[in-house]
């Protein structure tokens, strides 16, 4: 595996191996690997001549109260798991290579941002656009691999592929989850003893309500209230959205129906965790 | 010459034009061609093998009192004339295949946009970055080419390219004048025979001053005062702006150095004129 952090001398190696022919797959991430990241990996390199995958840690979609800072940060270990999952480049750049003095351009996503985690972290969705827009430049994927745990940062990149004509196909992978299901996540090493044993109930409460839709529920305010509840019992959780949506719009829905997504966020202290759940 | 409607077939036919190793030039224009866009295409046809250029008024490039509707059209003289000069492919998408409905992601571009015609057309570049950014993307060409006469759009559009990494190299050409100096412009056919008359004054005034600098003058507030007074003496002309600016940030200058631009945008009527001169 070769580490790279110089945009001009990957842009050149892939256009190199485009030139050859062959196809390359990315997979974007901000590090601090789980196995999450290496199924996209997996995936990746089923489909593909070539794989490269980022690490780094976009400060622009962070915002100002957010962890940035604090963000997981291990590259040594990341370099280990990427190599053996079969990585070909990891390309590691620093902020000033990603985003040189004088730089100015970013994208302004639409509608698509204005929901879920959109509402809560405004500007999140318009540094990630713009960063992923620039990998997408840069490497010349035909493929490029997101995670579903991030539902809406799929279906905002996605649209953003196609306004924009790229010609790339952009894959959603499954949620891996621990084995009490809690979703895998940078972030959960932030948790707490007592939060790590209660963070699971997102899950729960997500195949509650897919339960109830299954046996023939249709009412979203009724799902809602049932996921508020079981989440609710946790005196440390504190709801930042529960949302029931079209799968492909993200606008809210009042009646239930086939591919919806059920998303939420909820923070355990300092921690905020999502998850989601699509229906039928 | 293909005529090309269709961004599917475009895009196809270019990329297998990349598979086998050509070059492509690109020539973004709104049609009404004159001899200033065939300027470019002289040029994209000595560096290229294949020359595309896009023929579409972009909507989203006009404010809502501009003159979006009433922009000159004339695609069957455009079409002869792309084929004389060698075009290979003459892209004519309508809005609809550019702009299809849910479209919902722009460019947002920064500073840059905050001086000159940025000033006087908020949501302009806007749309100008999010149409070539589109048509960057389509054709991937290596060459792109732009004129002068246009010379923000050209900084602003450069900034971007450098910005979202597309490895592409940016021309800008010399503007292209009637006899008389008029620079060329397809917005030169609203003029009524009188401000067709007095029009020239505007490279008469960049001229002057360029001599004012020549002869040792660096006070750009003199010179911008001179363009004033040669201009203002026609009763039918309303400058917009005069600004000498870094010719790399747009920035205004109080003492002109070598390598700024002297830029105007003035008013016959209801036609809006622009022309610019780079100082030695």
């Amino acid at each position: 595996m070769q580490i790279i952090s110089s945009i001009e001398k990957l842009s050149q190696i892939c256009s190199d191996w485009r030139r050859q022919g062959l196809a390359i797959g990315l997979v974007p991430t901000m590090g601090y690997l789980h196995r999450g990241h290496l199924s996209l990996v997996e995936a990746a390199v089923k489909d593909n001549d070539k794989v490269v995958m980022s690490i780094f840690v976009n400060p622009t979609q962070f915002g100002p109260n957010e962890d940035y800072q604090q963000y997981p940060r291990d590259l040594g270990a990341d370099l280990k798991a990427a190599s053996n999952a079969g990585v070909d480049i990891a390309f590691c750049p620093t902020e000033e290579e990603m985003y040189p003095q004088g730089f100015q351009n970013y994208v302004e996503p639409g509608p698509l941002t204005s929901f879920l985690c959109g509402k809560s972290r405004p500007g999140h969705f318009r540094g990630v656009c713009t960063v992923v827009l620039k990998l997408l430049n840069i490497v010349t994927p035909q493929n490029a691999y997101f995670g579903q745990k991030d539902y809406q940062q799929f279906v905002v990149l996605k649209q953003m592929v196609k306004d924009f004509n790229l010609p790339i196909v952009m894959h959603c992978m499954p949620i891996i989850r621990e084995n009490d299901n809690l979703a895998l996540s940078s972030r959960n090493i932030y948790l707490t003893a007592e939060q790590r044993q209660a963070a699971p109930k997102l899950f729960a409460a997500l195949i509650e309500a897919e339960q109830m839709y299954a046996n023939g529920e249709r009412n979203a305010a009724v799902l809602e209230q049932r996921i508020k509840e079981i989440i609710g019992n946790y005196p440390d959780a504190r709801i930042d959205y529960i949302a029931i949506a079209d799968k492909n719009t993200l606008e809210p829905l009042t009646n239930v129906e086939q591919g919806a997504v059920i998303a939420l966020a909820v923070w355990f202290g300092k921690t905020r965790l999502i998850d989601n759940f699509l229906l039928g």
